[in-house]
């Protein structure tokens, strides 16, 4: 099947998908926030309305017992391939807010740039697929290769609903390859195929004191602050050289062949690509590791949040009662949440002075994921950048966490193609995120070959083998 | 002038005294917090009509830089003594609101206390010296003495607008003495004269990283978090032994007397009843001083609270980009802030670590106060806390601060008669603030007693001389 009509099609209609785009965006999907429900809600039938309209079959809004689902599928070619297309609608909190240029939730074109709350991470790249599929139906009346959307509204706080309901649903989700589009790559004409992603052990450390806010005057210097007390623990997580500073948290950390750390080097971004990216001046870790090294193969430990006592304008003489870490492991293979949770958790009791109370919480946790380089999906999004991008992919490495990656391997049997759009600083989790609309168009070019490609991929076993494979055989 | 007609009065008003309290526990006068400002100006404005409904003249509500002072006076008797008294209207800060049984600024009356932000600290204390003022000139049409009342708005924020306000109007505001209520007795019937109070030095330490909140799958690990950063700084500002770890911090802290120190053990709080007042189970801080010492006679550094990252529901995955801690010293005899100031400034220098960058805001600062307890006015308030209370008072110094107390001594040579009615577990700067309503009726019995007591005390220059008095020479 062709794709130059899907092209043309999608090459006519970009001004239309742009103010879609921007209705998408609108929506205030921050999963964290429990009073954004009901807009939630609003989007995943606002989505699925999307997938109707652009010819997809059995849409549902899939409820579950945190935020819905979003599916759509179009399994009319028995003898292909099938293809999970999954996604996140829903987004990261946007504080702070006063960080914002512009209202995170009123998208806003600026040049090349539609500015706004998930406009990229991952309402813009998961919409990508959806104006393909739409490209294909509306002039094949078909697509390439049978497909499955699953799009949900809890990535960001970990998956919790999605992962189980996979667990259930194995034979509907049955697939010879997923796709999703969550990742950044280096640059406007410089696309990246993503096979590893860290995993994420995300927690919350309480430490209380007394029982109540106490008067600082009346009691500083003769009562415990849960406060300090917190610092001191958070202090002693990490050694002076940037390690993690809990025992056993290293044990399982694979050690990578000199041949994979020259191919990173060669292929990955340098520290100084890195720093700029940060837009800081200094790196800071581990030393012995590149930057990149750091960020991909070697586990992180990164304090997300504190909050505890007085924090609004001026001063409050007070002792707090509690305080509050928000913490959260990347994790690299072969690391286990479950164990370094139990490390954390032995830790934490041992760092705890007598004179508080500490509690930890786990709020998720996901393994990290490697994906076949080999595999033919793999070529067939490699295949897609060329023709999307004018160039073929790198093959990287990502230091996020993406927690269906590991279970669409797991219990699908599949593997995922993490075919990003992202540029480096287009701010995904950040204030003034972004998305560069060019990439959207030329995402939507990307996803329509890709579905060309995999169909003839998949069912030759044809093998296209980049320079990177040959070497790759340890992955 | 027989006390005897307002005593009388008193109890006969004292329906409507708790009725008009809760009036103006009702303004939300929260210093520390712009957006009270005009409800602040409200409050004054009542404050000042209670003033003149009490039947005081020159009354006036005089506009600052900040917050306005209320000011009212009675000057008829010329050969007699004058009294300042002064009090606080403005209020901490209500939050965490989720703590509180009742709404902070719905007064609410259980059994004999009555709940709301300020109830005790400053508005119920202040309130009986109005009210023993209404008593007087209701009945008497005149004042034992001659008296200056001077109430501010901004004592929760450092006073930073009256100080130098006194400065100014040094000849307006001389004083024999001044007196206030704003400190902790021991017990329902356990009166307490404070005759130290704790200097302040109020810090925010901002610690600062990358230009924006950075991905923290996308970075962790190779980018110094500032949160991390302002962790290990605060972690290092107290040694294992519960001491401030800032050199030079205790050069200037001055040693008391082995009978000093006798002295206070057998007047003051044991450690079982400062744990019991603080509802916590055990102490901490600088060995070889009982907790009274250590909350008293030694300095110390508490940090009231630390923002930084994400704080809401759930998780977010995030660098941030800074980190904010507000800390405060409490300062001792002979420790002036300035220097103290200068030595937190250097210490923090060489704490940060190269990768991060810090910044030190100083929000205010008082020296430490003592008043000399061998003077008259204070034994007319050992009196008249015998007479209110039915006991006599002891002697004891505060942890806490209130900056007009150095002030008045220095600037206008009055000693300040720290005369106080709220109990331990009243609640000053915490949720589920109250005031023991027996003790507004004692204030005020005690506050008309008071003012009987000095008349004829600092014409006479007589001395009651307590048992505490003659060892403490020192003091």
């Amino acid at each position: 099947m062709s794709p130059l009509p899907a092209l043309a099609y999608a090459r006519t209609h970009q001004k239309r998908f742009i103010a879609e785009l921007k209705d998408f965006v609108r929506f205030p999907t921050i999963s964290a926030q429990p009073r954004h429900a009901g807009e939630i809600r609003a989007c995943a039938a606002w989505l699925a309305n999307q997938l109707r309209r652009a010819g997809l079959e059995r849409v549902k809004v899939v409820p579950t017992g945190g935020h819905p689902l979003v599916y759509g599928a179009w399994r009319n070619a028995p003898d292909r391939p099938a293809v999970l297309i999954y996604g996140h609608y829903d987004v990261q909190p946007a504080d702070p807010l006063s960080a914002w240029r512009f209202p995170p939730f009123e998208p806003t074109i600026v040049g090349d740039n539609l500015y706004g709350r998930g406009a990229c991470d991952d309402k813009g790249q998961l919409f990508a697929h959806v104006k393909a599929l739409e490209s294909y139906l509306h002039t094949m009346r078909a697509l390439p290769v049978n497909v499955k959307c699953l799009f949900e509204g809890e990535e960001e706080i970990g998956s919790a609903n999605l992962l189980p309901f996979i667990g259930r649903h194995k034979r509907e989700f049955q697939a010879d390859a997923a796709v999703m589009s969550d990742t950044r790559i280096l640059g406007p004409d410089r696309p990246a195929l993503n096979y590893a992603e860290r995993g994420a052990l995300v927690l919350e450390l309480e430490v209380r004191g007394p029982q109540e806010d106490l008067h600082s005057g009346n009691f500083g210097g003769a009562v415990h602050n849960p406060l300090q007390a917190l610092c001191e623990i958070v202090a002693k997580l990490h050694d002076a050289n940037g390690r993690i500073a809990i025992p056993g948290v290293y044990d399982s950390v694979r050690d990578w062949s000199p041949r994979e750390r020259v191919y990173m080097k060669r292929t990955g971004p340098s520290d100084a690509q890195i720093l700029r990216d940060a837009r800081t001046k200094s790196g800071w870790g581990e030393s012995g590791h590149t930057l990149y090294e750091r960020i991909t193969l070697r586990p992180a430990l990164t304090v997300n949040g504190i909050s505890g006592g007085y924090q609004g304008p001026g001063a409050k003489g007070v002792i707090p009662a509690r305080a509050v870490a928000k913490l959260s492991f990347r994790l690299v293979p072969d690391q286990d949440p479950a164990e370094i949770d139990q490390l954390f958790r032995e830790h934490i009791a041992k760092l705890t002075p007598m004179d508080v109370r500490s509690t930890v919480r786990t709020l998720s946790a996901a393994k990290p994921a490697l994906v076949d380089p080999n595999h033919p999906a793999m070529s067939a999004a490699a295949f897609a950048y060329l023709k999307g991008f004018g160039a073929p992919p790198v093959f990287l490495r990502s230091g996020g966490t993406i927690p269906v990656v590991n279970t669409f391997q797991t219990v699908l049997g599949a593997p995922t193609v993490l075919m990003g759009f992202a540029l480096p600083d287009d701010g995904m989790h950040a204030p003034n995120e972004k998305f560069h609309l060019p990439n959207f168009s030329k995402g939507i070019a990307t996803c329509i070959w890709f579905l060309a490609a995999i169909a003839s991929r998949i069912k030759s076993r044809k093998r296209v083998e980049p320079e990177f494979v040959a070497m790759e055989q340890g992955v």
